[in-house]
């Protein structure tokens, strides 16, 4: 163990952390920190093809004083591994944290037995774990989506919002089991080092499970918009559980009301007697066709390949059908392995285009044996007469419903969940 | 199918290919082609974080009048995704190709029944498989590899010859459907459109079963550096058969001594009597540790954990031990979930360093369960007496050998191959 042996350094197993009351004595050095850089070892980071840089590649952003969002081009994705360079980004705050990784510590605290903060390094030489899992915005395919007032109908604008990576960092259970739990702990409040301190809640139990510190995702370091250098990652569940820029976590015996989970992520539910729903957790299975998809054009009839992406919070996708007539008929897809749990899905489906108009639709079956509903099905779900009350609420996020994509007979591709 | 019906289109299923004789009367234009691109559609791509990029932390290159070496951080590498742009990358031309996409074809020809060229668009209407490999050099970790006798004992310089990605393509399977293939065909010679028109024989059998012709990596379009717009990729097979920036897939009835195959890739084998061994096609099972590895330095005694890769062309992974006492006892290293066939599987084990010099190993076993061997193991099996003879020949491509990591007392860290 370290070979400091005064009585502030109380831990556990791993030995080499700092105490928060104490402050840090020796930081640990990272193990990179001593790597010998031979003289011609260029700083080279890849960049995208120049031929492939063209318009509706890339990354779509948009900023306004009160987000920053960035949507992942679906339409050209292929696979299930989004880049870090292409995965979404949404931000309350109007400006990203600039973040020196040697300054910056994760404090562990509240109804803790020994309140810890931890340098990125030192992080680094715990157990780690590594998981590809989707991560998805509550507010992505909402009918009230920007994407839909602006008249921007690609399924980049009305879907980006979810993306697919290889995450990796430290499990919480292992911080927490360092920490140790005073009797009644049963929540975390985490809090961003971002000017609006973005803070959420998390059960404890979740927080136990399979929750990380992630410091990499698809093998770097995680990107400036996702949170560098440590961002809360809880697989499975709406994206804003996932505290980016993660400095605080809190450990408390009743779930918090933070300003977001107010004023942006509760919604009322007619089939809940008109009360709100606070807290959301898990994503609803979900599914949508990436190609073809609105805003796209077929040159003509004849042979395509239909594909898309499917994912569920609950676990793994088991089963995706696909309908090329508007719901007459559906076939199932074939999945691409690997299946993973709580991973984006890539499904395909081969298709002979006649020429005629027609709507192509997809739904998802999770490993729960939940069925992915028609925008009909879910409003009446959730108390509405019809989907038009739906769509005049003010707030319609967690939305999983079918996404239905009509082929006109020019081969132009529109959204048609309204029609 | 096609609306056009002239004798010149006489595909079997999809339809809309252009024959190779009569050139392509209306190309088929992509789907992403008529996109609508929303005005504030940034084509963005974002950036590693500025704090993330420090010495070491990127992709290494070496240039030569014959060679360009991409070298991955294997050091700071996590999980098994690599990303693109710090994907290896070795060419014999010494200027990279840049091809305008839409000018580029791949024909197929030979003994095939309809020659055919096929356009990037349309191969990505085609049926399409997605699947996470690794791809190594097969000199990655050679005893006479530029990074030992240059002094760089770092394990990105003398194992970082080996990546692991998510590539999606069309199976070559469905090309060679398409073109029908002629009584006698056996093998195909593929080649590339650079400067030096490197080419490589690849057997059918292999081709007909997992072979892909790429056109994206980690969900993007294939970098520059990998052969865009389009490679072939061979899995579990030493990485020149994934012949980059693919323009010719020519169908033979025997194996071609291609330039590279004959000068550079022959290898004389003293268990074959002398003789020389021409085609080289599975790697090994082969494993290594990345942290702590050459180069790096241990900030003290304590806590760590030992993370590396492992990876077979002969399918998955079963097993992966350590030994962290010169190999007198091994301990089986936990394998990260996906295991996954012919991929980089990410392997750790705790670790508690007690301050003394020590040997760390890793020795893979894959599912037909070949074990990897030491380098005096390696060097009997080939006819050597000692490993010294081993290392004075003149070629020493296709090493599988355990990699020992030398721990000195002051926690520095250093190749032990030759110790």
């Amino acid at each position: 163990m370290n070979s400091n042996r005064s009585g502030r350094r109380r831990f556990l197993k791993y030995g080499a952390m700092a105490a928060l009351a104490a402050g840090s004595g020796r930081s640990a050095r990272g193990q990179s920190a001593g790597l010998e850089v031979p003289p011609h070892d260029a700083q080279t980071h890849g960049e995208p093809s120049r031929g492939a840089t063209t318009p509706g590649s890339g990354l779509a952003v948009t900023t306004s004083t009160s987000h920053i969002s960035h949507y992942t081009p679906l339409q050209d994705s292929v696979g299930i591994i989004t880049p870090a360079a292409l995965h979404f980004m949404q931000t309350h705050s109007s400006r990203l944290p600039d973040i020196d990784p040697q300054q910056h510590r994760l404090s562990i605290h509240g109804m803790v037995d020994r309140p810890l903060s931890f340098t990125v390094e030192e992080l680094k030489r715990l157990p780690s774990v590594s998981r590809i899992y989707f991560l998805e915005c509550h507010a992505n395919g909402s009918p009230h989506h920007s994407a839909r007032d602006a008249k921007m109908p690609s399924v980049q604008f009305i879907h980006g919002m979810t993306s697919c990576s290889e995450w990796t960092g430290v499990p919480l259970s292992v911080l927490l089991k360092e920490t140790g739990l005073q009797k009644g702990a049963s929540w975390l409040v985490s809090e961003g080092a971002d000017a609006d301190k973005f803070s959420h809640t998390l059960p404890l139990a979740k927080a136990l499970d399979d929750v990380m510190v992630a410091y990499a995702q698809n093998g770097e370091p995680v990107r400036r918009e996702q949170g560098y250098p440590l961002r809360l990652f809880v697989p499975g569940w709406e994206a804003p559980h996932s505290v980016k820029w993660l400095r605080h976590i809190k450990v408390v015996d009743q779930p918090y009301m933070t300003w977001n989970e107010s004023m942006n992520h509760s919604i009322v539910r007619r089939d809940l007697g008109g009360k709100s729903r606070w807290y959301h957790f898990e994503i609803a299975p979900k599914s949508v066709i990436t190609r073809p998809s609105g805003g796209l054009q077929l040159p003509g009839r004849g042979f395509y390949e239909i594909t898309g992406l499917a994912w569920s919070g609950a676990g793994a996708v088991r089963r995706v059908e696909v309908s090329t007539d508007g719901g007459r008929h559906w076939k199932d897809a074939k999945l691409q392995e690997p299946v993973l749990r709580m991973a984006h899905t890539r499904f395909t489906l081969d298709w002979t285009w006649d020429g005629e108009e027609t709507v192509l639709l997809s739904r998802c079956t999770d490993e729960r044996g939940e069925v992915q509903p028609s925008l009909a099905e879910l409003s009446r779900n959730w108390g509405f007469s019809d989907t038009d009350k739906l769509q005049a609420t003010s707030r319609t996020i967690h939305i999983n419903a079918i996404q239905p994509w009509l082929v006109a007979r020019d081969g132009s591709v529109h959204d048609a969940m309204f029609s």
